[in-house]
């Protein structure tokens, strides 16, 4: 098995403050929740080395403990289990529809990913056989680096208005695309994102989710992407197409959004 | 709210055997799994009054006991918590393919519903205001009646060959669809299903459970719908363009399918 690795960092240019979730193993080998403490000269939670243990559900109730751990691997803030639904959107900034040659769509494009696809920011993106050989493997793959809604609250039928009370935070995840599946092979006459985009692994996110106290703006973050240390993507959610509150009003038309369901706003 | 039933029953033309596995509430207002007990003359699941109780698990290791329980409301085979990922299959029929004007797909057309979707095979099917204010709605809601297969055990990367070995049964589902959603504005220039297939309730399935025990060969299976008592869909899973065994190997690539997993295979 062949195996890629993306760099993925989101800076959130925000004062320091609590509430930068983060699940993590410490020195002793175990895993732990907890609230990044950012070093000194950053708001990058990804190079933290030390947390502060967060006790009961980040989900629910649960207590930020005067604790410090040393982290020594961060994960996924969430286990992939208590994610019950990934929502992604598709081509969600003016700039990726004009390389696209693609006209801005009237309503936001929903594609799910199964939660296998889940991972941690820093582990391989495994890449199975079948999608090396089965097609131009080498120019199909590709990266996408989105801002993610985390769930808090169960949403149904709310308005934009509404949508932001039913937020935890937000992180950062990455969009992983074979893009001969997706466009070629996904079906006629309407190519389905899903064999593209789905295999295990293929949606690396986190490491932290930021809380709406401190990101009390979505639509004002900038977000990038270095591929092997080579800045490859440099966007600000101020450009994106449908921002944080009306996708998750949107996508609660007639469809419950449960906790920690997360959502892949789109590049 | 305005609501719409739809009768949908999957004849097995089976011997009458054991593992009809069925969910249900009993007289004592109680839950219980069951082995369907058939009445005389007819294969149908749907029309059973009474079933032997089932213990532990029907994912894992479980028990039919000789107790027998009157069944007052079958549910969903089930609980929709149990179905970690709903995959569907577009146009797997030729004659749905005639009908669409379409030409056969080279490789099956996946997408996910969410489990929020999942419905028992006899409550309304909500449709919320959204679906019935944005667009034309009278023409939009379409019904297709689907053979669903059960995952029994994980699999990944599996060969044809080795599918059935990991499926525990199958039974009938409906994948609900609005058109307009589905087709005009599910994105550009590739419109994804998602929004228009994936609200609450949008996919009922059930009653049964039927194990591979008695069904040894899906590709043998009628399949029709009524709708108010007419029938308007009959067709043999003979004629599926992509079987049982490719799906669940196809489907396998690379993405972990996991116990209780459920497989709309197209109409």
């Amino acid at each position: 098995m062949r195996t890629i690795t993306a760099l993925v960092v989101l800076g959130f240019a925000l004062a320091a403050s609590a509430q930068r979730f983060v699940r993590f193993i410490s020195t002793d080998n175990k895993e732990y929740y907890g609230d990044a403490i950012l070093p000194a000269g950053t708001f990058d939670a990804a190079k933290s080395t030390k947390a502060k243990v967060v006790t009961g559900d980040i989900l629910g109730d649960f207590r930020i403990t005067n604790q410090v751990k040393p982290i020594k691997k961060l994960l996924a803030p969430l286990p992939s289990e208590r994610v019950r639904t990934v929502r992604c959107v598709g081509l969600n900034y003016i700039a990726h529809i004009d390389e696209s040659n693609m006209t801005i769509p009237g309503w936001p494009i929903l594609f799910y990913k199964p939660f296998t696809a889940l991972n941690t920011p820093s582990d391989p993106i495994p890449i199975s056989e079948g999608y090396q050989t089965q097609g131009n493997f080498t120019s199909s793959m590709d990266w996408e680096t989105e801002l993610v809604i985390i769930m808090k609250k169960k949403a149904f039928n709310i308005s934009d208005d509404e949508a932001l009370d039913h937020v935890l935070g937000y992180s950062v995840g990455h969009d992983v695309s074979h893009r001969g599946w997706q466009i070629d092979r996904g079906g006629l006459p309407q190519p389905q994102f899903s064999m593209g985009k789905g295999p295990d692994g293929w949606a690396p996110w986190g490491p932290a989710i930021v809380s709406t106290n401190i990101i009390t703006d979505p639509q004002t973050l900038n977000i990038w992407t270095r591929v092997n240390g080579v800045l490859q993507q440099n966007a600000t959610t101020a450009d994106m197409i449908f921002g944080v509150k009306h996708l998750v009003s949107f996508f609660s038309m007639g469809t419950t959004l449960l906790p920690g369901d997360v959502i892949f706003t789109g590049t």
